[in-house]
């Protein structure tokens, strides 16, 4: 979105609810809400004793551990693409 | 790495020490975790009456919508790489 607008949407992550304040849609806060939800569903099946507060930082770390291997990846290709620029 | 191999290592995320178990380096998994450590901070210093377990939710929530950005960066830098290659 552009300028400073605001969304503020209140969304349901692992049963409680969060107001998230954004500059993007609330159809894009609302995708990020469940892809939390879902990962937290996820880790919490395959270890159920996880009190929720080492669930939500086990979350964050298995989302960090993806997105460094995205960036590695997308690095990887923007130089590919510069390579063929040239 | 390669194969089954397994790398355990232990790493202080927000005070807390965390085992972690996975495929990558060791060097890798204490990247990732600083990375989790320094975004907690980060949203602390902004929302500081949080509590760790609401905190933690917001990082995973904040660290899902830049993977989601990066993504849509990743598959229109592809689409780019293809149109050359056409």
């Amino acid at each position: 979105m552009s300028g400073q607008d605001k969304t503020r949407a209140t969304v349901d992550i692992y049963g409680q609810p969060y107001k998230i304040v954004g500059t993007e849609s609330t159809s894009h806060i609302r995708l990020v809400a469940s892809i939390v939800d879902d990962k937290m569903r996820e880790i919490s099946k395959k270890n159920p004793y996880l009190d929720i507060n080492k669930l939500a930082v086990l979350t964050a770390v298995n989302i960090v551990n993806e997105y460094v291997k995205l960036k590695e990846e997308y690095e990887m290709l923007e130089k590919k693409l510069h390579q063929k620029e040239e």
